[in-house]
């Protein structure tokens, strides 16, 4: 019997660090986190990787010898062929050679990737897109991030700083973007431009039934498609919200043209109400719809896991 | 001495057929062309491909053995795989099996690709880009086509239905474009885009000194950039569409971060006047751009042989 390879996948966040043992079959067979502690510096949390790499070790098998090698998901611009981590605000990384410190410590094969390119590479591999060669993730949460697996390999451009699809400009001279320009995908579709767009719907329509959440405070990323069945406003803003993310959508599909378009982040929980009208704006609007294949727009299925089974494929591909 | 591989480029297109001799090295040692006959339907083309290279071989080295293969640029979209020509709308193409047919003909190993792709490739390998890995080719000619090479392979997609970088929206709900939607990149700034906009601003403005040219049926691509610097309205015109061209650009560089953007079509004969405050804007607003290398915008350099030479990257990559 062949014993499956197994990997240490790392999921480097500002508040956590996750930690699992991986299979290269994509089971998670073991997985703890630890605080990251980003204000105390990049040395500071890289001990802390550390720490929780000798942690998965010892709890799972106590043998270094059993793992082929430790993926990490980097936020950030990440240099990922010389392992560093060139720029990540929230984590102070300045050209941090984050692979060989902890290669170093841990004496097995590191590999780190862009955080976001490693859970599309996670979900290509073991999610509902497993065995397709081209995959779009695209994550709808603070912000907007993605990753595209092309031919099985992880877009990362020169110095790993592609793959950046929340700033891609869909509205001209539209609303400002953190990035500096306007009209951002992600200025209109990610959960806090969702719930920006609530709240001021609110505040114009003091007779909306979004107000039985109590105040705009308690306003998250869901009322809105909560209260859609039953309140204009609310439909309204549903509605905006999903012509904003098709022409998203289809731009990519226009580019990359995948099999399958993964939505990752808290609103791709949503369900049919959201991937039924999105599908269809999909299929009648993407280029040459009539001779090629559909595109398969699909909920993210591994959640905060997807990074860390990612890590298999730094290795495996 | 090790001999110079040999090639058969060919670049299919609605009026005329191009094929050419081509080195591994690039260099195109001997061309000639034929006409495509579009009317007369596919199997005529084919016979009008197999035609040519038979001109070409025989005129060229009379030796078949000679050669290593035969590459072949064809419009629309393409199943490079398995040599299927899927749709093309002025060539007639449906499903049609065009690599198989002139395999049997002309007994070397035959390859298609999508024309635009082929020419991005060609500009890749032998363009100003020469040894850039990641570089994106942008067409602005009578539509906007192009191609992405990543890692020095050609982005394809599914059923190579891809790169179709002109049918991104930048302007949510804008001009009404080709394809169905509204606010694509080729509708802001393709050459058509261009003369249009030139058109109506003229009749708005009877002192233009654009009213130079006689007519508004004497515009073309080129108006508007001659007369800017004596001319406002002129002036304006230029400027607004090195703003849209700059957004797609950008949105470009985000997602693929090449090292090098190459403009190709007539509009890409600027010079100056369009690749300076083009590349400023890009320089200032692509993301990260403190942390990351600058990411150089230069016009094509091959011309009408980029497609012809790009075959050459079909069998050597």
């Amino acid at each position: 019997m062949i014993k499956d390879k197994l990997y240490i996948g790392i999921d480097l966040g500002g508040t956590f660090i996750k930690g699992g043992v991986v299979s290269n079959k994509g089971q998670l067979l073991y997985s703890t986190q630890i605080e990251t502690q980003a204000e105390k510096g990049p040395d500071k949390v890289t001990e802390n990787i550390i720490k929780l790499i000798n942690n998965l070790i010892k709890n799972f098998s106590s043998n270094k010898e059993d793992f082929c090698g430790v993926g990490i998901g980097v936020p950030g611009i990440v240099n990922s062929e010389k392992g560093i981590a060139v720029c990540s605000h929230n984590l102070k990384f300045d050209n941090f050679p984050i692979a060989e410190k902890i290669e170093r410590e841990v004496s097995m094969p590191v590999k780190i990737a862009n955080d976001a390119n490693l859970a599309a590479l996670g979900e290509s591999l073991f999610g509902f897109s497993n065995g397709c060669k081209n995959v779009v993730m695209l994550t709808l949460g603070t912000g907007v991030g993605g990753g595209a697996i092309i031919n099985g390999t992880m877009l990362e451009g020169n110095k790993s700083a592609g793959a950046e699809f929340g700033h891609s400009v869909i509205v001209f001279n539209g609303n400002k973007c953190n990035c500096g320009r306007k009209g951002c995908l992600e200025s209109y579709v990610s959960a806090t431009a969702l719930i920006k767009k609530t709240k001021e719907e609110m505040l114009k329509n003091k007779s909306s039934k979004m107000w039985q959440v109590g105040s705009v405070e308690n306003v998250n990323g869901k009322t809105a498609f909560n209260f859609k069945d039953i309140d204009k406003t609310a439909k309204k803003i549903v509605e905006e919200y999903i012509n904003y993310l098709s022409c998203g959508v289809i731009n990519i599909v226009n580019v990359f043209r995948p099999e399958v378009v993964v939505l990752g982040g808290g609103i791709s929980n949503q369900g049919e109400s959201l991937f039924k009208p999105l599908q269809k704006i999909v299929d009648k609007e993407m280029f040459a719809s009539k001779h090629t294949p559909k595109v398969k727009i699909v909920a993210a299925k591994l959640g905060n896991n997807a990074g860390v089974l990612g890590s298999v494929g730094l290795f495996e591909n």
